[in-house]
């Protein structure tokens, strides 16, 4: 039994964990909530017992096997190595060590081998790469992979609570009869429409870092350096459940049939896919499951080795709760 | 001076030509408005004039000089062989015709020679195809065009005014607290979500209508029969205006400076594309506008001679009644 922490356990993705957490079987004796002075002292219910988030300090982690971090990039970097110090393995969920050569990228059905790897840290990718990865191994692995060009429509619920909040306040207005609501929480209203930036912009090329995290994350986790990748990331309003449009390039020619069938396989992956009846996964529908929703699966009229798919998944939870989990089991060996 | 016809004036394209052709000087001296029997009777205030719906019926071409159709491929096939026989020239919005032979598809302002050829019919092409095309000419034109990969997010006004109704309703369903509201429009709920779905299957490859009108009709209008085309088409929880995401590979290398700058010397493209102010284009921001609106213009780093950008125009306006008018106008010599 180990003594496992969360930092930023009143966040969006914190309080996602908690949940995940409450539906598996970690040997977990002891559950440590941490946040900033700002949130420490709230309560939550877990698995009946009331738990006091604290507030997080360089004693928070004595004792503790695991810590996942949930509470951005700068908090990661402040404490993480304190709790590395204190013998704990982070399990971290922001962009702060993702990239770095002795820090493994792991997501948990596709390369839980390079968990091993870690010198104290171990990162969870970004949601729009985890989402989109358990699709890419197989036909990796199966047919080589030369390119993959990937439109996303994310959710604001990655963005954190006062989106959702936003979304809704804004939509409201739009129903008042306001076609031109004041915008809360983006550059512009998000309601009933479509932002073409996700995240902030990075770099002189004209791309943001959530598209160049979906480029450098998917190389380093699929172990394809040479991975050719072309994104473009927007935010819909849509409240949670990130949507992608995916074409692949393969190294050698795969049917849609047979690319269909090698998802069937995977036990992450849930194909929803008839045209008859008109049957396809959407972001309403994935929310609050684990796993990758598929759907459109057919050949790319445009490329001779190409596919094209609709890939699905709930952001909170594939796309960082559970995954983050799943390493934490592989951790203690449940 | 000459008469002109308007058959399907009181869905949302018909009364969106009206106020196109309140705002252009087109040499008209009679303008008959002309939907179903259901939806005669009604009037219509233009440039101060009440106008009734008529009935149409064979006698309704008669003295017309150009008759626009958009009421649906079926009733453009019932009535445009007796329009073309009355004499008239139709220019039809509906998909029937567009890809015969013996019929021009035309843009504006892509492809305006293209009308001298008709034998009585021009076919105006699809919203998702239109706002495109402006884009890719000026491309083909300089460097050569080898494919195009576009995923839309498209608004519900495309489907017409019930969509719109239909949105609405599910949206206040859903802030009054009902995650899963009841779908009104189309197979699932599209308030707060995104449907992989526009238009219906067609064929037996797992694409949809909507998806092959981009593919054929593209080729059609740059008269680039074998111009490469990925489509990926979805619906997503906008009033109106169309959004792509679209990535270009062109037969030499142009960079993004360039093709900025061809953009913007452009009487139809404005280019709002700045990383420093977070400018670019989006659908509110386009509705009600002509021409098509670019950003996200940057150099695709999947691709040697590759470009990405962000496309989006108001489809009821740039992407059906304005190009009809435009048309209509190149006929009348206005």
């Amino acid at each position: 039994m180990a003594k496992v922490a969360i930092l930023g356990a009143t966040g969006a993705v914190g309080r996602t964990m908690l949940q995940v957490l409450e539906e598996r079987s970690l040997p977990i004796d002891e559950l440590v909530l941490l946040a900033s002075e700002r949130s420490a002292g709230s309560t939550v219910l877990f698995k009946g017992k009331e738990l006091t988030v604290q507030a997080v300090s360089a004693e928070s982690f004595e004792g503790v096997a695991v810590a996942i971090f949930s509470a951005g990039a700068t908090r990661s970097r402040e404490w993480a190595p304190i709790a590395v110090a204190a013998g704990a393995t982070v399990v971290d969920n922001s962009s702060a060590f993702r990239m770095q050569p002795d820090v493994p990228l792991v997501v948990a059905d596709v390369n839980p081998h390079a968990i091993h790897s870690h010198s104290g840290i171990i990162a969870n990718p970004n949601c729009s790469t985890m989402q989109l990865m358990p699709i890419l191994r197989p036909v990796r692995d199966a047919v080589g992979l030369e390119r993959i060009t990937v439109a996303t429509y994310q959710a604001v619920s990655g963005t954190g609570q006062s989106a959702i909040d936003a979304l809704r306040e804004e939509a409201a207005d739009v129903l008042a009869g306001n076609d031109d609501p004041e915008a809360r929480q983006y550059p512009k209203p998000i309601a009933f429409d479509v932002l073409p930036v996700a995240g902030s912009f990075s770099g002189d090329q004209g791309y943001t870092d959530e598209e160049l995290k979906l480029v450098h994350e998917s190389r380093k986790i699929l172990e394809l350096p040479d991975l050719r990748v072309s994104a473009t990331c927007t935010r819909v309003p849509v409240i949670n459940g990130h949507s992608e449009a995916v074409w692949l390039e393969t190294r050698e020619p795969l049917s849609a049939a047979a690319f269909r069938a090698m998802l069937d396989a995977e036990a992450g992956i849930t194909v929803l896919d008839d045209a008859e009846t008109m049957t396809y996964p959407t972001a309403r529908q994935a929310t609050g499951q684990d796993g990758v929703f598929v759907g459109r699966i057919r050949e790319d009229l445009g490329a001779p080795n190409g596919l094209a798919c609709w890939v699905v998944a709930d952001n909170l939870r594939k796309g960082a709760a559970s995954n983050a989990v799943d390493i934490a089991e592989l951790l203690l060996g449940s």
